[in-house]
């Protein structure tokens, strides 16, 4: 599994537990929708800057959220 | 201070503190010497991959790198 591919795990399994759309999370973050939906599929690699604001939004700490991608990505090894 | 700024001191922080060249950080990262210089001057976003290559050049968590970065941006507020 690709780093992209599991942080676009990890955000889509947070804004669902909110149960937040991707258009809430995109416009609460200063995001384009079609980013969000980009970022999930992990079809795109976040900045810094986008992992900063998608975390507010979603009431995480950026590195329990970069954590959690790390977590993915050991299991995904085995 | 901006978040790419704060990720910039960070890693030059690291950097020094195990004597590596610029030119080393990037080889061994498989970046460009100029990209890891303007990261450090905060005149870049990276993203997740290279947080995730440079962290293992600097034998770090990149969860750990990003709650430096936090730190940073939290004591620069006051």
């Amino acid at each position: 599994m690709k780093i992209e591919e599991a942080f676009g795990v990890i955000i889509k399994h947070h804004r669902e537990k909110l149960s937040l759309s991707q258009e809430k999370l995109a416009l609460e973050s200063g995001l384009d929708r079609t980013y969000i939906s980009l970022l999930e599929r992990g079809k795109r690699k976040p900045t810094v800057n986008s992992i900063f604001s998608i975390s507010s939004t979603l009431k995480m700490k950026p590195h329990l959220l970069i954590k959690e991608v790390e977590l993915v990505l050991e299991k995904d090894k085995c």
